[in-house]
């Protein structure tokens, strides 16, 4: 139904694509951030969770929500770290991610699940979220169903409900791109500025010495199926979104192909309390391409 | 042809409202700001510009380009006095206006040379462009004719030319409502965050002591048909936007009745090199509801 058999046999390739990033680690900086920070687990509903946390221990901490077969080590550093100078950060690995224990859920409704126990595990009364791309699927199940927990989400290169129409196309059309790590395809546009950025992205994400043990095939054809059927259950009256009341800053690059800049525009429109900020030349991972300044913009938003 | 008479008329009101706002003026605060800091003069073509110029003298210096009807006491002190914290800001009135000499244009045209003059006088080499709603029609003609001139520039609550379709139906409707400036039903939505919002502003704006003359009723009719002359010149390719290689950050509110906030988004997608930011519940005056976040997305775009 969903031509899942090709996006797991391409998204193999996208693995271990993502493993070659890997051999090229450089030595991790001095000072705590996420490429350094050792992992803590904390248990909930018989899961481990893997996770990391740091940063200032004032104020709502944030907890990040994570895209496609993304671990902890998908995060960018200068994002991470970033926000971490004026929030206490809080990544980790959903269920049967990296070292976290149990099975990967195939759906968002069972990911937005776990997540909400991992958050009560922690035992946090209130968190904000950023959710990236299938974590802003995740980020806006758990605003809806838990309004008094979420207090603020950012949405950042990420759909409405049934939104992703172009997601297998885009996928195949990466996965062909031979001996480049997809998220320079993907996450960023094909300009010499995006390019360059996508370089340094990855070299910033691949400085960890342990990182997190990749997705497996299985796991990967579970967060496929999560992915693609959440992206295509139609909404067409956004409710959804229109059941969120907390505030909302949506964020997204001019040209995401795999999930389109428009879809922002319209989650914009029908949430109830939102800021809209579109970046220029920009793919999926605009947050990565403009880290600095995302920073800022998530900071002043949160506080 | 533009109904002139009845935006004339109608505006004769808004001018007395405005006036109404000035009795209400408090004692200015101690520190220098738009507010207390005095007036210079700088002589160009002839005419004596009318212009206030403080803040950090580090980097490239902001300009301000004033809305329809506006002098420099129509700009909000929270943005000026907060941008000042790290660029020197620059107010002025165009020609005519305030107590600058001359004959108020009736062309954006004409405004732009005669800004352009201007930032001649000052002995500027390159300066960044604050444009609001009107003043972001010259912004976009000056960034145009002067690309090594004007550096970026940001262009809030405006339009792209041609784009002005709504404006003199929502102007008639303002002007219809009784005994408030119709800066409240303009530049904010009637959501009760709007309106307190709209009130802390205009009292914000209403401090100084030696505020500038008001517009002329015949001065009035001038901005007018320049206004309404320039938002009604077709450009369906969108040639002035894409002749515009600079930086742009566009910004605007919600619900912007007078220049459509749909228009914004078409600025941003045709626009060579932009970063759009629209803010929540809010109409055409979105910078003097949010001023806090503006000034910091401002100094960060600038940085």
């Amino acid at each position: 139904m969903y031509k899942l058999k090709n996006i797991i046999s391409q998204a193999l390739i996208f693995n271990s694509l993502f493993a070659l990033g890997i051999t090229e680690a450089t030595a991790a900086g001095a000072n705590v951030g996420l490429a350094t920070v050792a992992n803590q687990t904390v248990e909930a509903n018989g899961i481990k969770f893997s996770f990391r946390s740091f940063g200032k221990k004032t104020g709502t901490p944030i907890v990040f929500l994570q895209h496609f077969t993304g671990t902890m080590d998908y995060w960018d550093p200068a994002v991470i770290d970033g926000l971490a100078k004026s929030h206490q950060v809080i990544v980790f690995n959903n269920t049967g991610m990296g070292h976290t224990t149990g099975k990967v859920a195939d759906s968002i409704d069972q990911m937005t699940k776990d997540a909400n126990a991992f958050i009560n595990a922690l035992g946090y009364k209130q968190v904000d979220l950023v959710g990236f791309s299938m974590g802003g699927f995740i980020a806006q199940e758990l605003a809806a169903a838990h309004p008094d927990k979420i207090r603020k989400l950012v949405l950042v290169g990420t759909s409405n409900k049934g939104g992703g129409d172009h997601l297998l196309k885009v996928l195949g059309e990466a996965f062909a791109q031979a001996n480049i790590d997809p998220r320079q395809y993907l996450f960023f546009t094909q300009t010499a500025n995006s390019q360059a950025a996508a370089k340094e992205f990855i070299a910033r994400s691949s400085t960890r010495k342990d990182r997190d043990p990749e997705i497996s095939k299985e796991d990967m054809n579970s967060h496929a199926k999560a992915l693609i059927t959440w992206a295509n259950t139609p909404d067409p009256e956004f409710s959804l979104l229109k059941s969120i009341k907390q505030p909302v800053l949506v964020v997204q690059g001019s040209n995401d192909t795999m999930l389109d800049t428009a879809n922002s525009i319209a989650m914009y429109q029908n949430l109830t309390n939102a800021q809209l900020v579109l970046y220029p030349d920009s793919g999926h991972g605009s947050l990565f391409q403009y880290p600095a300044d995302f920073v800022s913009k998530v900071a002043n938003f949160l506080n």
